[in-house]
């Protein structure tokens, strides 16, 4: 049987998680659902599966000792340094050079919460499956709101375990998402992946001959260093960067998409975090968390998280409290995408 | 020219301003309201205008030392240090023994907030005149809304600058309130009085004859010590406590009330405060009060004081944000009369 690859993509500040994501401890490694960090969660879920191989992380030097320290003892894991952040075509490049042509690589955001984990072990088999007869693979994950701020995968013609993808949408305004919503027609683009190793490679060196060739060079002169691995960084500093759905994905013939219906959450802000752990709450809806005492006088659906200092909550519907390192920040949760924008956010 | 003599009661614990209200500091002591604290507004309040005599403070042995570094050089101030806390009845009849029977009083608390000095001088002069016309007078304080948390004097027969009082009623139901408001013929019992102090202590003598002997035995065995009295503790201990509406106005025929609309609140609860600020708020009425910074996005009528740590505040309306001591309050104005009833309150 061959095992599938998966790529741990570690990216993004996730400054709309402030004041508990920053910039030294973001959004990935921390444990913002359930006890373990998002990054542990993206490890376990291929882990202890002979149908998966050990995982490759890609990430940047900054936060290189946080994810050997999470990976612990993962067997074979091995750590992709990027010299700088070029998006993600490069880095996903990267592991590509650096497995059998022939691998399925099956590429996974790790600040991404997945509910159910069965749903998405039978979108990767069936996406797995379509890699291997050389499409281009996305994770069309279910839409059940009009959500503005995704791209979106409209369906083509049927494939086994999935569909051709006819057609990828930039995040539409609202009245077009609401339309997508309606027609069932179409997924939000997940940012999940599965393609064989050498054909990810073929068809950049295809659409972006500069990339393949800049990411080449920088393996072939990149040092390996116990379970790390180093790149050159000065050709892949030299790297034009873009995402693997601007750069490969929007322009190859053979995008496909498996549908994948699984509690899915990009854990975007405080909203999505309280949505994502609502099945904790009590039954009125409200979640404390953290090392802080917590009390709720006549609230509902509130989240409150403390890292020491006592919480009162009184009378509030909807709204996120959160106390860390001496921020206090209290959002609604339909304001909660806001929260990068500020001040505190912005300065960390 | 017969001068007033401002008698300051300083009782009440605040719970409901809980985390800034302690017992160690309580309400009338904190600067809630502007840079003075309520204690220093309510003596200013009488200051430096020679229609008053130097104020008369009672209070209790905790709070005696805060109280002489508030009232500062304040000529001439009294402080009469209550060996326990029996009401307000017992505290007035203390000042009244230490006064000249001839004496016009003038009772205030020193928990309450008034915005219009000018109208509350206009009431003030109103009442010694009934006072010195042997009436127990009370301040009507002008409705605004059918507030169930305060008691109602209703109206009876017009008297120079004020009126007799017809009825006194405790705490009404909402709809109760509704109509008195409607009616135009009540004002809120503000705990306001003046009479003179012969009149008062002889009508105690009428209703509540052992009180009336106990706080004469107390005053007889007193100890001054420079500008504080301490009365005995002994008899003082031995009074069965009680208000002064309960033990002296609801029962006397002299009872009379001056009008009063001068801008008054107890700064009851957090929404109070937020009331009595909002002179100061800006353009969306929002205000930063406190040591630390403030940041609003989308947000409306949101009170945020902060002892350090910053507050972030996201797409809220109406809310109190309160963090002061290793405590976060959190609170809609709506519901802000719970804070006293919040663990963190009680415990404190």
């Amino acid at each position: 049987m061959m095992q599938i690859h998966p790529v741990i993509l570690c990216g993004g500040s996730g400054t709309r998680l402030w004041p508990v994501s920053r910039k030294a401890v973001p959004k990935p490694f921390l444990p913002l659902v359930g006890d373990e960090t998002l990054f542990e969660q993206a490890v376990r879920r291929v882990a202890g599966d002979d149908r998966f191989a050990p995982p490759m992380v890609v990430a940047g030097a900054d936060h290189a000792d946080l994810i050997m320290a999470q990976l612990g003892d993962t067997p074979g894991a091995r750590l992709v340094v990027e010299p700088c952040a070029r998006n993600t075509a490069p880095a996903i490049a990267l592991a590509a050079c650096l497995l059998p042509e022939d691998a399925v690589m099956l590429v996974c955001p790790s600040d991404h919460h997945i509910a159910d984990r069965d749903a998405f072990l039978a979108a990767a088999l069936a996406a797995a499956a379509l890699a291997r007869e050389n499409y281009l693979v996305s994770f069309g994950i279910a839409a059940d709101r009009p959500e503005t701020g995704y791209g979106y995968l409209q369906r083509g013609a049927p494939l086994a375990g999935g569909y051709a993808i006819r057609r990828f949408v930039e995040k539409p305004d609202l009245a077009r998402a609401t339309e997508y919503l309606a027609s069932g027609d179409y997924s939000w683009n997940g940012g999940i992946f599965a393609f064989r190793a050498g054909h990810l490679l073929a068809e950049l060196a295809a659409y972006r001959p500069d990339m393949a060739r800049l990411v080449a060079e920088a393996v072939k002169g990149g040092i390996t260093d116990g379970a790390r691995f180093h790149p050159a960084s000065e050709p892949f500093a030299a790297i034009v960067g873009a995402s693997i759905d601007y750069a490969v994905m929007e322009n190859t013939a053979r995008a496909a998409m498996v549908p994948a219906d699984m509690g899915w959450s990009d854990i975007g802000s405080w909203a999505a975090i309280a949505e994502a752990l609502e099945g904790a709450a009590d039954a009125s809806g409200n979640l404390a968390r953290g090392k802080g005492a917590v009390d709720f006088a006549q609230c509902k659906d509130v989240l409150a998280l403390t890292d020491g200092p006592r919480v009162s909550a009184v009378g509030l519907e909807g709204v996120c409290i959160i106390v860390q390192d001496g921020e206090v920040l209290v959002t609604t949760r339909e304001a909660a995408q806001l929260v990068g924008k500020l001040p505190g956010a912005l300065v960390q």
